[in-house]
Order: structure tokens, then C-alpha cells, then sequence
């Protein structure tokens, strides 16, 4: 069995089915998701920094001390939606409290339909299903009631020395008639104050959800939520804090890789590996430039090795490339040294592309010792389809 | 007939058909330009920004004073070529010095392959060859002989009071294996200093070629070349220069919206109008987000009246948008103000994108006096397939 944020002790979930969503998955899925700590818990949050901001993240972001739960739904976004839809916010807030008998804090979170008001109705009876079913909702079930185009539901776990870390996610997807989102919610059982619990998100997320790239586009939506129950013997300070944000980014890592991968017509997942930069700054806006090229995408589409547009791309980032002193190598073959390209086999590095849904691409810019790692996917027809074609 | 470059007095044209293009074309188009001027003339020349420039690139912007005449290709970029690429830019000038009999300096440019070293025997039988022909290149076949995956020649021309403005131009394409270019050569028979050529060409281009995008990705060959033969009897000074301005602005604006229809796969031509803003640099970076984003790009090629995606494409600049505060239209349909959608009819939205090439998005501001407009094109099926699938 895989597990998730359900198998975190002090944690309990329940999910219910609304009938907010369309039917766009073969299966019926859960549309609205409770998620109830044992006792009021320290919470940190990383928001969108889109100036286009969702209700729930509005009403979120002034959430202060300790929570209770989270209440979330998919299929309809609350975004763009006026001060009806901060309203509607709130309520599923009271619905939350009312449902569960609790009085204290809730985080609320919304993903699909940008533009369109909650339906409240189902909103409602959503919610009170899944507090009805508290503490049966396990592994993956939590993790589908969020999902909108995702083809699977993203868990991820891990065990650190005396304590677990538990987390779900939903991808980048869009659904009709508009952007969807990126939303995962994480909690641990380690005590931790608010204070070391926000300085470890922050980094992990830096490095894992702020290092992916479907298609560039911002939503109205993201929110991460990691939450500390208490509920293990160990306190997280300065000497077992590193383990704890390695812990934490090793699974924020795993999520952020679910997502690139069921990114919307992806066929292939590529890591950007920039190495030998002067700064993590440089490395990361080379990585991210190449990341988000098209013509870098399409090219692994179609299993091109074609690191003229890569490095292209590496320039265009206007970081200080220096293009004489550059190595590229896609998987292990060196393809582009001296400003020049090597006598490299074509043939060989497209089976490589063609026969692994895993591509490196490594750019060591032989400027100093810093690195950063970039995930992106490809461009293909079936991303064009799910993003023009919804109509037919 | 169509006018361009070699209509403007003092300015001859020839072709030649080196053989460095690959077949791409149904018909046998010219793959060498020669454009010679009477005498010594003053220039203005915009380069790429990107950090990876190409050989002929660095080679044009040692060119200081007056130059007799610019020779270019297509068919290889010269790019990432090393030191060789830069010899056999400089002797890509020599030959045309030699051929056409002229001692001055010129401009060098290329367009096509990235990556492979230029084919001299060709390049140099191109250039005899459009030596030879010297003059009897007119209207649209200097722009054919800079064309790759351009479906059509680009030129424009204009008629001052007294004086004359011609161009041409290629648009960006991608030509088997790496991504072109954006090239514009662009005449004038007026006498200006070239402190006030310089000015002239940095105002309009960044209204113009700097105000459209087809995937974003910036090349590592763009240039325009502006030069001025003095062969009319008009002087541009304080006085008449606002008036010569507009026409060049006009010109390339001109050319840069035929680079935008010509767009890889394109259906549509959409025009990003961003009003009432702070700032022309706020304006800038909101048109120019929406005009990037592949949500946006792929719901234009949809015709999906997809408010949602603009307006998060907007928040997504973080130039200071106030949601509240905007007004958004499709053609003449109101679709979003204060915060949320208006009461729109969906279907005639839908007609409106379906019947016209050329689609207007006006983003009211309502924050200030100042505006830009950005042209894009949409993402379709064929932009994947010349990218991705060119080896089928």
C-alpha cells in the first residue's frame, strides 16, 4: 500500500463525493477532501506569487497560529470569482468546523474551473460526507478527492530518525474552461516550532516545486501546506534540523517529479542539469530558460538531440553563458565542447532519447562550483489537444 | 508589384543560387543576397541579446562608419561554429568585396542550420553568382533569398515626403536541425546623421520586431540593418524626423506582423492591446506574458474565449495588476470586470475568434494613460509537428 498524508500519525482524512467535478475521469472520483489533526498544529504555507490571486489563497494567507484541519475541492477553482467567491471561502471554512465538531483554524484550498461560483450546495454536501468518513479516506484516496486532469494520484512518504513525513499533491493540469493548479499538502508527526517548520519549507520547495516546469504558466491556485503534529517524541532543532529538510525535500522532490510526469501530452520527463556555475542564481536561470523553451520541449518530443536550441536557449537566459567554455552532454554523450560541436553519433543519442522516458540533459558551464536542477517534460500533439481541443 | 529594399533610389539587388539550402521549398528559391549601395552609406544595425551569438553576428558589430553593401545566406546560420565560423564570416565579406568590385566595408548576416560550418565552395558561387546579377533582383526576390521555413517573402514599403523607406525580412522559422532567425534589411534614400539613424531604428524596433513573439525563443542570428543612401534631396533633421520615424515604425511594423502570420503552424494573428496602464513598461510586460503564454496561444487556436487564462497570464507578470480594476475584451465582447466575469455570450465569442484571422485582446488597466500592443500567434498541431517531427 502506498502511503501518503493519511499515514501520518495524528492525521485523518475523509473524502466525499459532491458532484463539483465533471466527469472527466473514467472512474468516479472524490471531489472534496478533509483533512483533521488531532490537535491544533503548527502549519507553514508557500503561496502562488501570481498578482491573480484564488479566494482560498486570499482567505488562506490570513491564517495565522495553529490549525485544526484543511478543507479542499476540485473541479471548481473559486478564482476570478469577486467578493462572492471570498464568501464562499469562508463558508467552506464553517462547513468544515460544523461537519467535523471543531472549532478551531482551517486552511482551505481550491483547484479547477477558473471564473465560475462555487456551487455551494454540493460544496456543502461534500464536505459533510467527508466528515463523515473521517479516518477512512488512506494512501491515495486523499490525493484523488484533489485531482482534476491528473491521470494518477501523487503520494510520496518518507521516514526520518523517529518520525514520518507524509504528503499528497495534484498536478499541473487544465480543465474546462480554464488553468488549474498545483496543490499539495504535506504533514509530519515531528514537534518543530513555526519558525525552523517555514525556513525548512521554503528551502525544500526552492529546490523541488519551484524547479518544475510544465508550460510556464503561473496559476491563480498554488498552495503548499506542510503541518506538524507533535504527535512523535522528537523535537526538531538545530541538530537534527538538516536531517529533517533533507527528509522534507526528498519527498517534496518526489511529488514535484509525480507532477512533470503526468504533465498535460508529456511523453518524457527530462532533468536540466546545470553544473559549475558561479552562483545557484546563474545555474537556476540557465536551467529554468532551458527548461521552458518550446523548441527544447518539442525537440524531446521528438527524440532530437538537438543542442542547438539548448544552448540557444542557455544565451537567451542572459545569465553570463559563455558559450566557448560550455560542455553539453545529453545522457552520457558529450555533444557540444570548445564552441563547437564534437564528432558525436547521432544515431546513438536519439535511441538513447527514443528508448528512455527519462532524458539528462548537462550543461557544466566551467564557470565555478554551483549547481542547480531543473525538471521540465515535452511539448507533443496530446498537449495541444487537452488545452485547444476541449470543445470537441 | 510589390515593392521592398531594392526599389528604394541607390540600392541594387542580386541573387544567387548557391546551392546551401536544403530543399524545403516546392519551388527553387535563391539562397544568396547581395545588396550593394551607390555609394558609402550610413547604418543603423540591431543585434540579438542572446548571449550565444552567432559568427556573421559578431562579425557586423565590429562594423563601424559607412558600409558599401550587406551580404547574406540562408540555408546555415553560422552559429556555434567556433573560430572557423568567424573566417569564414569575414571571408563570406571578402568574396562579396571581390565579386561586386567594392572596396567599403559591409554587413554579413545568415540564417538556417546551427552547428554546421558554412559550405564556402557554395557560399562563394551564391555570392558570383548574385555579383552577376547585380540590380536585377527586384521587389520580393531579395526577401526569397533569405526565406527557410517562411511560407512567403516579407517586404514592405513606404513614401515620406520626398524620400522612400523599402524592407524585407525572414520570419522566425525552425529549419531542420535548429532553430532561424529573425533577419530584416530595410533602406532609405534620405540623408541623416547616424546619431539620428540609431535613434530612429532603437524607437521603432521596439514597437515593432521587439513587440511580437511566435514561441519566445530568442535566436542567435536576429539582426535588422537599416541604411540610408542620402540619394533623395531630403535632409532629416528635428524638424522632419517624428515624420520619418513613424514611417520606419510603420515599415517594420509591417514586416514584424507578416513574421507573426508567417509563425510556424500559426492560424491566427492575435493583438495584445494593454491600456490605461502606469507605465509603457507595465503595459510592456503584461502584453508580452499573455502573448507567451502556450495556455493562452493554445485557447486562440481553440477559439476559446478563455478569459481566465489571459487574466492569470496578466496576475502572472507581477507588474502591478489589479484584477478588480481590469477590463478584459475579446473583438468588441466584454468578458471580465470588477473581479469577475460579466454576463457574456459564449457562442458569439466563440463565432468572433472561429471567423477572424486576426483577433483583438484589449486588457484595460484602469490605472493609468500609458498602453502597448504585442502581436502573437497561436499554438497548433503544425507548430508541434515542424518542431518535433521533422525527421518523418
Amino acid at each position: 500500500m502506498k502511503k501518503g498524508i493519511a499515514e501520518v500519525p495524528g492525521v485523518k482524512c475523509g473524502v466525499g463525493f459532491g458532484g463539483i467535478k465533471k466527469t472527466i475521469h473514467k472512474i468516479n472520483r472524490p471531489d472534496t477532501l478533509l483533512i483533521i489533526f488531532d490537535q491544533p498544529s503548527t502549519f507553514a504555507a508557500v503561496f502562488t506569487q501570481n498578482e491573480v490571486k484564488a479566494a482560498p489563497i486570499k482567505v488562506s494567507q490570513q491564517i495565522k497560529g495553529r490549525i485544526s484541519g484543511i478543507v479542499a475541492n476540485s473541479g471548481n477553482a473559486n478564482a476570478c470569482t469577486g467578493n462572492k467567491g471570498i464568501q464562499d471561502a469562508s463558508t467552506m471554512i464553517q462547513l468544515a468546523q460544523k461537519y467535523s465538531k471543531t472549532k478551531e483554524q482551517f486552511l482551505v484550498a481550491s483547484t479547477g474551473v477558473i471564473g465560475e461560483p462555487l456551487p455551494m450546495d454540493r460544496i456543502e454536501k461534500g464536505i459533510k460526507e467527508a466528515a463523515e468518513n473521517l479516518g477512512k479516506a488512506k494512501s491515495t484516496l486523499p490525493a484523488e478527492a484533489i485531482m482534476t486532469t491528473d491521470t494518477f494520484p501523487k503520494v510520496a512518504f518518507e521516514e526520518g530518525n523517529g518520525y514520518v513525513i507524509g504528503g499528497i499533491a495534484k498536478g499541473a493540469g487544465m480543465i474546462d474552461p480554464s488553468m488549474a493548479t498545483m496543490l499539495s499538502f504535506v504533514a509530519t508527526d515531528v514537534q518543530i516550532s513555526e519558525k525552523l517548520l517555514k525556513i525548512a519549507l521554503q528551502k525544500a520547495v526552492e529546490v523541488s516545486f519551484n524547479a518544475i516546469t510544465v508550460d510556464g504558466d503561473m496559476s491563480t491556485n498554488d498552495c503548499v501546506f506542510l503541518v506538524a503534529t507533535g504527535k512523535s517524541n522528537v523535537l526538531i532543532d538545530e541538530n537534527n534540523f538538516n536531517e529533517f529538510k533533507e527528509k522534507l525535500t526528498n519527498l517534496l522532490r518526489s511529488l514535484a517529479y509525480q507532477i512533470v510526469k503526468d504533465g498535460e501530452g508529456a511523453t518524457k520527463v527530462a532533468r536540466i542539469k546545470v553544473k559549475n556555475a558561479n552562483s545557484k542564481e546563474q545555474a537556476r536561470k540557465i536551467a529554468r530558460k532551458i527548461a521552458l523553451s518550446p523548441l527544447v520541449k518539442t525537440a524531446l518530443f521528438g527524440c532530437d538531440p538537438n543542442w542547438g536550441r539548448i544552448i540557444a536557449a542557455a544565451g537567451a537566459a542572459q545569465a553570463g553563458f559563455i558559450e566557448e567554455k560550455a560542455e553539453l552532454k545529453i545522457g552520457q554523450y558529450l555533444l557540444f565542447k570548445n564552441g563547437s560541436k564534437t564528432n558525436y553519433n547521432e544515431e546513438e543519442v536519439w535511441k538513447y532519447m527514443k528508448n528512455n522516458e527519462e532524458i539528462t540533459i548537462e550543461l557544466n558551464l566551467n564557470q565555478g562550483t554551483k549547481e542547480f536542477e531543473y525538471l521540465t517534460c515535452d511539448f507533443s500533439y496530446d498537449y495541444i489537444k487537452i488545452n485547444a481541443e476541449y470543445r470537441t
